[in-house]
């Protein structure tokens, strides 16, 4: 089953993403269906008459608009760990994302003023369920702002600027996909600059879920970002980053095609400096 | 003015700190109070006729109970630069914590199972307005896994375990404190363990929110941690940990004092496995 987080007049509905459309739900999002005690049985109990929208002009949001947590890993995908030189690690390395760092499915992917070094992270996205495990799986682009994340230490400002994590379109069941056998990719403007098996990874699902308990509650609704593959542009000779204008497709197969136009929407500072 | 958020039958409500007691407000928590309009004119309307709890017996929460953002700045205060090895840094080291890490002035601080290497550190902490600004400042420490913060190059999962920073026990509105000629001090059964000046930092509260508005939004009730002075455990010779029986006071003059009593409540996975 696929699950989405649909923009419906002004406001926001979980829906089940059918072939011509969508079913929509009696919950605000995707984190609110999966907080409800038997919601697999209430989806399936509604979809009988559950209101229909049509794929055209179909809107989506965020998977889950208000996640908790929202945790990520470095250096998990094995050809990843070694383009940019690490050791394949014992434990995973864990950072943040904030839910103002979700972007829907669609949305323009506005660089930010404050940086010309924006690159690109395709990522598998766990949706954690009320148990604090697997609920299903969606398709994330860690987009990094690497001199920010390069500041200091440690990679925050850089991972965790607003609106700039495109997360969607939707979310597929636990029980509906697994890694092995699947890729993702990453494109620009339809040119592959990532392709990965999300299989090859030193920390699967269950591992990463298992090792955040350690030290933290997750709930239903909250969201592991997995690693990204090799291909980023800080790690090319020359480096490239994202550029106004490109198209940034973000894809898993068995799960979807997550779209984002970039662009620069107003004269940054950084700009008005560079030419002052 | 001192505000705080109290525990009251069951529930809890923000409160104005008098001498003998606290003044009830028509809030669940400061973090609510400071999300409404006016809120200090709402305060002042209602101080006269609000309902009154005297000292005895008195249950604090943390200050704020669920900030959507808490982060924290390491190598800030120059002497704990110099201890631990740093340079000092041309941008706050940020790193973040959940909601779920904080812990009320009064309550156990449970040390986590699964280490022995949890560290102190007294900090000034931040309480943000609606504009982004200094709301005002209370006192917390923001307790560390060494270990799990040394796994890997991101500090996250010794920084963010649940339930272990004290934060409180109340704020004192930003027109009311300022950190010069100031002391901060950490206490282990009565040893003064740090002792700083809270203006000998790289950045100030007003740099360190100006930096963070580059990436990411701050809300009313949001939390800033800045930072840590000299004398931590892991930095002594030989290193020093939290200790189950002791009694962790963190302290800034003019502003409070927070206790916990240091506790290891159940018996550990690792004691067992160090005794099998």
């Amino acid at each position: 089953m696929k699950l989405a987080t649909v923009v419906v007049e002004g406001t926001t509905r979980a829906a089940v993403v059918e072939d011509d459309g969508v079913a929509l739900l009696a919950f605000a999002d995707v984190g609110d269906l999966l907080r409800a005690p038997g919601w697999r049985a209430h989806v399936e109990d509604a979809l009988p008459g559950a209101p229909r929208l049509g794929s055209a002009g179909l809107r989506f949001a965020p998977v889950v608009l208000d996640p908790r947590k929202v945790l990520c890993v470095g250096h998990n995908y094995r050809a990843h760990i070694a383009e940019v030189g690490a050791e394949v690690p014992a434990a995973p390395t864990w950072f943040p994302k904030w839910a103002d760092g979700l972007l829907a499915h669609g949305a323009d992917l506005v660089l930010p003023a404050v940086s010309h070094q924006v690159d690109w992270e395709a990522e598998l996205a766990v949706v954690v369920d009320a148990d604090g495990g697997v609920a299903g799986y969606t398709v994330a682009n860690d987009v990094s702002v690497r001199d920010y994340q390069k500041r200091t230490s440690q990679w925050l400002p850089g991972k965790a600027f607003d609106a700039l994590t495109p997360l969607g379109p939707w979310m597929v069941t636990a029980d509906a996909w697994e890694p092995a056998g699947q890729t993702i990719r990453c494109l620009l403007d339809g040119e592959v600059v990532q392709e990965g098996d999300p299989s090859d990874v030193v920390f699967d699902a269950a591992a990463l879920l298992a090792d955040v308990a350690t030290f933290t509650r997750l709930r239903a609704g909250d969201v592991v970002l997995t690693g990204t593959p090799s291909g980023v542009g800080t790690a090319r000779t020359p480096q490239r980053w994202l550029e106004p204008g490109q198209e940034l497709v973000t894809e898993i197969t068995g799960i979807g095609r997550l779209v984002n136009r970039v662009t620069r929407s107003n004269p940054s500072s950084l700009d008005q400096e560079e030419t002052s």
